[in-house]
Order: structure tokens, then sequence, then C-alpha cells
């Protein structure tokens, strides 16, 4: 059993997760275990990172283009091989422990959708393993 | 109980495992929870990605070599550094939800062993854990 | 049910968490299952890489520096964006498979804290799920 998620996505950056998910563990009923957040996608990523400013977000959008630029030698025709190198660095899933029928972030922490490729309409899949 | 995929690479790049997972899925009789696919190597790592155009892992093996490139600085002296970097940005695993007795993979992906220091005889681990 | 360990850092860096994680998992008394290890915190990851040669964590932290350097047109006021670029490639955790009451790694694999901020007083939660 898991849960879909549905994220209307414009330009490229980060999508906050973190308030849905944790309705999803609450409503789960599961105590302590572990609740698994994945994108079925291969332009967008999921990953964990700071939520208290939003310069960060902005930052780190340099940080993956300047890692993963565009290059004149790729082949993809579609165009967002950058996209999809970035998606293989940040990760499809990211994986967080569930204690009193919530999530255990850090203080700093959400869960983010980041969209390499937007505009598009994404889905997030959450699952909750009881221990 | 997990099993073991062994997968005999030749040169860098993708190795398809998602026929072999769905197999172990399936037999695993396992209706619903997640999978866990998992690298005990350090030169070679797991990732999720796009399964339609070959061209994107041609381009994404140019990304990873870009982003990080050998360097004078690097002292290991097998000569694989750059590997090893890879494979901390990849991952070592990937966890994939298991809806009906299958990977709920999505439409466009994949899971691939990527070879970053070929040719080597690979070991693959991979677990199906109910929920 | 988790754990916590506790790593005061100092200079960034690699900082083996096997020993510690493997004493966990022998006192979960958990003969077959997964075991997460999870950084609650932001401008540091968890990572599985090689236990061998020291070289290869000076190396990593070269390859880590040069893929996501610091950049005039970083916002972000506290200037650790780095770090948390850093972060979000590396992973905030790393899921191992446990049998017979151990963590089931490959004989050059250890599982790390990597520090991109310190020196920090880091928290690491380890939860091990029975399959």
């Amino acid at each position: 059993m898991y849960h879909t998620l549905t994220i209307q996505t414009q330009k490229d950056g980060f999508y906050d997760l973190t308030g849905k998910v944790r309705d999803i563990v609450a409503s789960s009923k599961i105590e302590s275990g572990i609740c698994v957040i994945y994108s079925p996608h291969t332009s967008c990523g999921i990953t964990i990172n700071e939520n208290a400013d939003p310069d960060v977000q902005h930052d780190l959008k340099i940080a993956y283009t300047q890692a993963f630029p565009e290059d004149s030698s790729y082949r993809h025709n579609e165009g967002n091989s950058s996209a999809h190198a970035k998606v293989s660095a940040i990760g499809s899933s990211a994986t967080v422990f569930v204690e009193k029928c919530d999530l255990l972030l850090g203080i700093w922490q959400a869960v983010y959708l980041v969209e390499f490729d937007g505009p598009r309409t994404r889905r997030v899949f959450v699952k909750v393993i009881a221990e």
C-alpha cells in the first residue's frame, strides 16, 4: 500500500513535500518504522536539505548546474541529459525514520522534490513500513 | 534472506538489472513492500534512470567524468579515486516500492548497475521486505 | 525504536561509523533485515565507500570541493552552500543489509559520516528493521 502525491511544478527548483508526507505518516497510525518517499520520474529527484533559508535552494540550483552543465557532446535529443545526470546524483528516493507516528527529521531538514526539467506534473509515491 | 546477481562488466557504463530484479520480486511472493538493490563494491554504484534512449547513458558517462575528473593531486595509488567519488554521488543502493509482487517503477525508469572501473565481476544483492 | 550515535567532528572529512553500527545491529538480535543509518543534519552526509586506503578519503574531499566549489553568486549568508550541495549528492542516509545479526558490507566497504562544515557535534540515527 502506498500514497501518491501530485505536484504541478513550474520552474526548476525545490518543492517542499514535508507537510504532505507528515499527514500520510500520521494517518498511517504506524508508531515506529521508516517512510520512503519515491519519484517515478527520471528528470526530477527527491532530497533532504535545509528548510530555513530559501537562499540555500537558490544556491543549490546554481551548484548543480555548474556540476552537471549542458554539454555540446551530449546526444540525447530531448536536450535534458543534464537533468538526468542531476537526478542520479540527488537520488530518486529518500528514507526517513518514523517515530511516534511522525517523521523524525532534523530541525533544519525538509523533504523536497527537486525539479530539473519543469514545468511538469509530477507524482511522488510515499510508503510507511512498520518495524 | 537475500539474492545475489552476478554481472560481468566490460567497459564503464550502465548495466540494466531491471528484469533480473523483477524476477526476484515475483518469486518472493511478497505482495507489497520495498525492494533494496545493493552493491557491495566501492567503484560501481546503483542508480535509477531512463530506460528508453541509450544516448542518456552515453551522456551520463560524460557528465560524471566532467563532474569528477581525474586530478593530479589525488594520492590513491590504484588510480581510481574518480570512480570512488562517482560512487558516493550515485549511491551504493536503490530502494523501489513493491506492489502486486512487482517493482513499482515509473514508465521510463530502469535500475542500473553503473560501472566506473571495469571490466570487473560484480555482485549485486537484492532483498525484498514485506510491509 | 532507534539508536543515536554522537560524533564530535573536527575538520571536514570522513568519520568511520562501521564499528558502532555493527554493535547496534548485534545488540538488536535481528537476524535478517536492513539497517538504515541517517543524518539529521544538512551540512554533513552519510556514505559507503572504501575502508582500506585513507588516501581515498583525501581524494574524495578534493573531488567534492571541485565538483561543488564555493561561488560568488551564492546568497546564503552562512557561507556553507557548498556543504549543502555536497550533502544532497552524498545523501543523508545509507541502507545496508543485515544477515546473521551483522551488517552485510562488501570487503572494502565502510559506513562514513562525511563532515562538510566542521567542527561540529553531530548525531547519527540508526534503525534496524527485521524482514
